[in-house]
């Protein structure tokens, strides 16, 4: 398993759709035993996001419930958003959290950096546990005000069957929060 | 946390953008306290995707290490896939086990389904435990062989902190069968 693989050649990068929040991209590869094939891929920008379990007590975190338009539903899922120019991810974390859910924290541990779908994006979500919580609202973006919803920790195996908890990094999160804790 | 959302109501949608794989829809939204919103999502086609995690017997989980052109690096998953037209996921997960990896399975359990990022995709992907394999290929469609990896299920912990095991799916996946094989 420790083989390396030589990346194949990119032979040209062209820009074949744009909107105003996406951009795709098209690809042409020639992998390293000579086949050339064409990809479409989404450019990514910007400096990652962040995705974060909130806990409130020792027993207790902290969802939200949101509209997703992908799937025009409210989903059950973790505070999460995009970094901005200059924070780090912790700053991002905390700003997010004060922003959705009307809470600081003081402690944050790094679980892990995930990829959506490595296949066609480049982006990168930073995964935090957050501790210590105090009161604080930043004024945030979205349309309406966020459903918070207190969840208990002895209550994953309930949350996992929820039919508005889809998410596959809100799962992730929630299971490498639960491995970390040891719950 | 049983308060039913309203959905917002859609005012308008239409494509922003199109590529040869992908198409960005523009949608406006009035949400239920009237403030209106313009989002942007793609426009989820095709019949879902499934992803698999193999056990080749009671300790070895088989894995792929395979080029991810989103971000340009081999990523270390689980075999994965589209469903075709007319297969039900169990059938798409058997053929692209004996695509990917040249095993078919007789046993498969569903995990759970997984929505990739909700706020922008309608996709979801079916995840699957694959017992009883027995050896057998189908020509796929990869530009290079895959390389098949074979992962001890003792060995989770340090699976989790290889460089290249990023995708949310495939940590999702991977936490998912460790809790229901109680590994």
């Amino acid at each position: 398993m420790d083989k390396p693989n030589q990346l194949p050649e990119i032979l040209s990068l062209s820009v074949s759709a744009q909107s105003r929040l996406f951009t795709i991209e098209q690809v042409e590869l020639k992998f390293s035993n000579g086949v050339e094939r064409q990809y479409e891929r989404m450019r990514s920008g910007g400096h990652g996001a962040v995705m974060v379990v909130p806990l409130l007590d020792e027993k207790t975190m902290l969802l939200i419930r949101e509209y997703a338009c992908g799937t025009h539903t409210y989903e059950l899922g973790f505070v999460k958003g995009l970094i901005d120019p200059g924070e780090t991810p912790e700053q991002a974390a905390n700003r997010e959290l004060q922003e959705e859910i009307g809470y600081g924290a003081s402690k944050f541990t790094k679980l892990k950096s995930l990829a959506m779908a490595p296949t066609y994006f480049g982006s990168t979500m930073h995964i935090f546990i957050a501790e210590e919580l105090y009161e604080q609202r930043l004024e945030g973006d979205e349309p309406e005000p966020l459903e918070v919803v207190q969840w208990p920790l002895a209550g994953i195996d309930n949350l996992m069957v929820q039919q508005d908890f889809n998410d596959a990094r809100c799962v992730a999160a929630l299971l490498m929060a639960q491995t970390r804790l040891a719950i």
